[in-house]
């Protein structure tokens, strides 16, 4: 573990992964840690939601099986945005099956994961297969993966050494996991003494809010202050962004894009 | 827990869930505890092999979310041959995310899993939120989960405490959890002595194979006599049955579909 804070530019020359660098390095580019996640179900609202917050972020997170209408052009023209409003793109498949089942997810299918999303992430639970099998896909497109090693959700059993062997397994595949959704700093957490690589993984953390503290289906918030504090590098945000409503204020979601871009940055540069 | 061995015949006739039952009842139907699983990624393929299994198996598993050339006309044809020869349609889709997020992705998308498949699965890690999720879209439908609280993987984390708070976790909320993926019976598991209302839950296996021991991706197999022993209900084969090659041999993919039926059917038999 780094001794010290360390910047997110200081990080992004030496992190060794094409995924990472580049999230890094646009993170010091836009003054941004935030993602946002974009979790609606109609096409024209996803690449407006997107195309209004892109300014503001260094990620968009998506889910792309829950839209209803989607086709190839959604991803032609998310990769148009990612392109002009300078962010990454963050599939949060959870993928959490066995190597041979998520090479073919990852790879293959209506959504063509690889073929588009910088990063995505997979549940350590398998066993490290599932690393291997994703990586099989990605590694050679320069893709980067990371592991769910904790979860905001109540009752949630990744915990204890659940989290240290997900760490593990990170550890041992450094060239393609590059770092967790998590809810704090994993460097050195289950460390093995005899490795004295330092780690420097991202944390990516969701349940980030700066008005509600929790919703009815069990997630839990907490400020950007108190995520970066314990060693969160990148705040996921959603519907604290866009409203629950089911029409897009484009100015309200522009300010609140800026709110927690600002807050985001803010809680940064308190740490320097 | 039963004292006793139960047959499928009674357990077909208290069982409360719709999913459950009708899958207890094929089985009996069919003299099949065999569930195929149609790991192809394309359309003719699938649909070619599910036609060919059909009249052999109880249950069908899919990963839909594969398939290169999915459109909605092979879910109309899937719920064809569902009714021509039978069975039940299992989505192997391994929900893995918080509850609001695993409402949409199993009622929304492109492959509007709900609407089509009896049964699906998820992973406990993220907490009860995932079961309330999903049970609010698929009970009103009368489709019943399945939780992963083992896997058959090198490595799995889904062991101990956690495959104990899997099986508490369905416990508690026995009207739609109808079992679990795991590799022996569950009854029982990490039970509250408070609690004296019988287990009565389905197990349904992977990993089984009469051949080989092992893939390259982590991959472990047992024979049928082996895992119905432990407890489980459902055998679930996949290229053991279909091959590893390109093109499909009619003839010899339906020689292995009744060579596994009448393998596990015979592992029940010397049960009762």
């Amino acid at each position: 573990m780094p001794d010290k804070f360390t910047s997110y530019e200081e990080r992004a020359k030496r992190h060794p992964n094409p995924a990472a660098k580049a999230l890094l390095e646009t993170i010091v580019r836009k003054k941004s840690n935030l993602c946002v996640s974009v979790d609606v179900t109609g096409k024209a609202d996803f690449l407006n939601i997107i195309d209004i917050v892109g300014p503001y972020v260094c990620l968009i997170k998506t889910h792309v099986d829950i839209i209803e209408d989607f086709d190839a052009s959604i991803i032609d023209r998310l990769q148009e945005l990612s392109k002009q409003h300078d962010f990454l793109i963050f599939e949060d498949r959870k993928f959490a099956d066995i190597g041979n089942t998520v090479a073919l997810q990852y790879s293959s299918g209506v959504h063509k994961i690889a073929s588009w999303s910088h990063i995505t992430n997979a549940h350590p639970v398998p066993g490290p297969s599932i690393i291997t099998g994703l990586s099989s896909v990605g590694k050679p497109l320069g893709r980067g993966l990371l592991l769910l090693a904790e979860m905001s959700t109540k009752g949630s059993l990744a915990t204890g050494s659940y989290t240290e062997e997900a760490v593990k397994m990170a550890r041992a595949h450094r060239d393609f996991v590059i770092g967790f959704i998590a809810q704090r700093s994993m460097n050195g957490v289950g460390k093995d003494t005899a490795d004295t690589t330092d780690d420097d993984f991202l944390v990516l953390t969701p349940g980030v809010g700066l008005d509600s503290k929790g919703d009815a289906m069990g997630q839990q918030y907490r400020t950007p202050e108190e995520v970066l504090r314990d060693g969160c590098d990148v705040i996921i945000v959603g519907r604290g962004i866009y409203g629950k409503g089911p029409s897009v204020d484009i100015q309200s979601v522009r300010e609140q894009a800026e709110r927690y871009r600002s807050a985001g940055w803010s809680a940064y540069e308190k740490l320097l």
